[in-house]
């Protein structure tokens, strides 16, 4: 169960720099292509000729032909040719309303007629050239709401990453969480401890002391349809922690959109951005390296505890504290979900 | 569904001339080795004893012996032997219809009493010498159909093979399909065009100028159960094409055996038979090679298109021209199925 | 279909002593680890905070701790501890009564209550210093009982090990089958026959000529739930054979434990025990490596036959005289199954 009226993250640019790509997201197995003018196309990965799939073949002039016998389509979802052949009463395939932005690629799976650009998620990070950002692409086998739990419970940071992010003072914090709207965030703060060695990293990367006392903050935002942004960061201990001037702080953006691919898999692109030495691109790549180690960690965690729930269904799981940001994003994702139906 | 009662080229004689080999054939899991006086026997792949595979077994004396237990199988399928047994009371495996003829082994997969080896699809070139012929076998996850659409419409040259057999005045000369009986024929012919490089070195390999215009032909019959025999060749231009006297032309016939394993793969076995140089094994091989390169093109498209399918079970497909060889070929198989069932 | 009430042998000491082992047994999945003063634990593998596989997790003091959010279990399967919770109210997960014992961490998959350690299969050998031991693990897809089969009837050494045990006279000495009270019993004796290549080593490895006739013996026993001992040896002919005295023989006994995994999966622990040499660790790895090699024979043969069987349900299969210890063996685990089937 996922919501089909939302903007998800599909691809990147380079994914379709060279050929189209074929990938499924919320059930719909989609081909992406830079079409006229550059502008990206979604449509159904089918061609209503033999069924084969358009991601198999190439683009000429803009337009998307099939690699099996030639049929050309247009970014509607209309063959607009075929050598030898009249394609008018062709039957047409599904297009998919894509906006770029952001340096991503973003798709509408569900009701084109619903699609509202105005309802895209806003990164103003994304095109404020003080800000970098680096990231990937995992494909994970579990739920996407696994993945929700996950980072709106860094509780495991002390588990799952202690060798990098992860520290004992994170599971003795209470994270406190709130919910407003659709939005739910869930915040904690660590005051007068040593750093972990990742933000010791960036500490140094910042051109800041790393064997100081420091305050620690970790406030995460979730936000429909499975969006979590994350501000982290650490501050020499006594500037005033998350509110410390940017002289005393190492801080940066976690940026997380999971994409559902059916339901159980997902795409999940992960990222930071950051709002320190922008132009930097030495430092974008090591910590996109060290930030795609530590998240490669939630792998196997995450595809063994699916595959944990599918083999005890009628398990309850326990909500406690620390799980609130999971369950009200789960409320919120249920609510938006009974709502979609009524619409349908 | 696919017919039982047909010869199907099961393998090559070299696949069993070491020891038994186990392969499924339209559904039936069979083994095949050399018996007595080197005739080749087919059985299920079943040992009576303890359900074995006698795949995994050896031939002793022309006699197939179960590599679990030593019991002895008759190449009709009733055991004959087994260290301190009396075998007499031993239920008997099913036994196939099998011939040895025209380089291949082929399989009765049917009701065996209805076996008729006048039924076999005749090879003339196989048996003479001024032919010689090379060919391969690919393991394909599609239906058989969806290979015959493909071998009985070569517009998919001009993409799938864009770089060794395709041009583009291919998709551009509409094919011409007739029906006669059990046999489909679909042809298309190109005149005064330049040949494409795999029929370059044709021409070279048959001492002929590669770098003038030619007459290009294309003639595929397809006949039951799922054998594809395709004519081509090219011809220096204006020496009448197909009609053209040997010395002014490069040509061969395509062999295509599809037989199914399952409803939804094939054993594919390709190769070319040529009636120029018929002693020269080092072209014979290099043709093999470039012919194996071609036909693994297909490989993907063939077994993508086949998920596709399975995804949108109620899509219909288009029915071009170009489609009219493989929807024509479909027929004579959906009658001939319907008669078997008929009779069963 | 197997007994649950009954001790398996669910893995060896090494296997947990680093950290915690996940493996399914009986269609249980089981966390095995080392807790505290040592003493082997073994719980269902889900955390009951939000479903990961404990076996993710690690040990500290004698606690396993959840590798997700550091949930603390207590033996019994009650969480004892979680950084800022109360743990009081946590649901409990099953708990699973184990034994080590003679070098192997045994387990109870049924119900805890009926657990009784004197029902453990006695292996005098295994404290015994003048005996040695080597062994190891295989994942085989097949119904534990086609091992047993294997195992109970050795003809197929003749076929299957045909390089190292395997000799004709096997087959052509048939076998004695008895069965009393639980225990199967089917024992073979060749007498005056050279011995094959695996006994020639280890006649030489007990300083005696490998070139002379010897008198040789299978006597396998089975016991549920799934064991099978083996007494094998080979004696100088005409010193008694079994009876002979030991300066004339080398004799030892294949140990196998038979662990399902699924209804279709096993683990099988197989290994040698011999009361020669027994402190010549080097001979052990040798003997061990040569047993691993042959029992690696049996893999495919029995993954084979599961599908055959799987592909053809509804076959009967024979049951000769020398499949008659499966047989009888197979008649004992019913007899218990159904007696287990009408406590439950």
């Amino acid at each position: 169960m996922f919501l089909k009226n939302a903007w998800y993250v599909a691809c990147t640019p380079d994914e379709i720099a060279q050929k189209p790509l074929g990938r499924t997201i919320c059930g719909e197995a989609i081909v992406f292509y830079r079409a006229a003018e550059g502008k990206v196309a979604a449509l159904e990965d089918f061609c209503p000729h033999r069924g084969a799939p358009l991601s198999l073949g190439f683009v000429r002039d803009g337009t998307l032909v099939c690699g099996y016998h030639g049929l050309e389509m247009g970014c509607h979802g209309k063959a607009t040719g075929m050598p030898g052949q009249r394609v008018n009463g062709f039957p047409a395939v599904r297009s998919f309303p894509v906006i770029e932005r952001y340096g991503f690629i973003w798709v509408w799976p569900g009701d084109a007629a619903a699609a509202d650009p105005a309802a895209l998620h806003p990164l103003p990070w994304a095109e404020d050239p003080s800000w970098a950002y680096g990231g990937g692409l995992y494909h994970i086998r579990c739920d996407y709401r696994l993945m929700i739990d996950n980072l709106m419970d860094l509780t495991h940071e002390t588990y799952v990453h202690a060798s990098s992010i992860g520290q004992k003072e994170i599971d003795e914090a209470p994270p406190k969480t709130t919910s407003e709207g659709n939005e739910v965030v869930t915040s904690r703060f660590m005051e007068n401890i040593m750093a972990p060695p990742f933000w010791r990293m960036a500490l140094r990367g910042n051109g800041l002391a790393d064997d100081v006392p420091v305050d620690r903050w970790q406030i995460c935002r979730f936000s429909p349809p499975s969006h979590v942004m994350i501000e982290v960061g650490v501050a020499h201990a006594g500037h005033g922690g998350y509110h410390a001037p940017d002289e005393y702080k190492a801080s940066s953006i976690v940026v997380d959109f999971i994409t559902p691919e059916t339901e159980s898999s997902i795409w999940y692109f992960w990222g930071m951005a950051r709002n320190f030495q922008p132009d930097d691109a030495a430092l974008t790549e090591q910590i996109r390296e060290g930030q795609g180690k530590i998240f490669s960690e939630d792998l196997e965690m995450l595809e063994r505890q699916q595959r944990n729930l599918e083999a005890w269904p009628d398990r309850k799981l326990l909500k406690l504290n620390i799980d609130a940001g999971g369950v009200l994003s789960r409320k919120v994702i249920d609510r938006l979900l009974a709502a979609e139906s009524v619409e349908a």
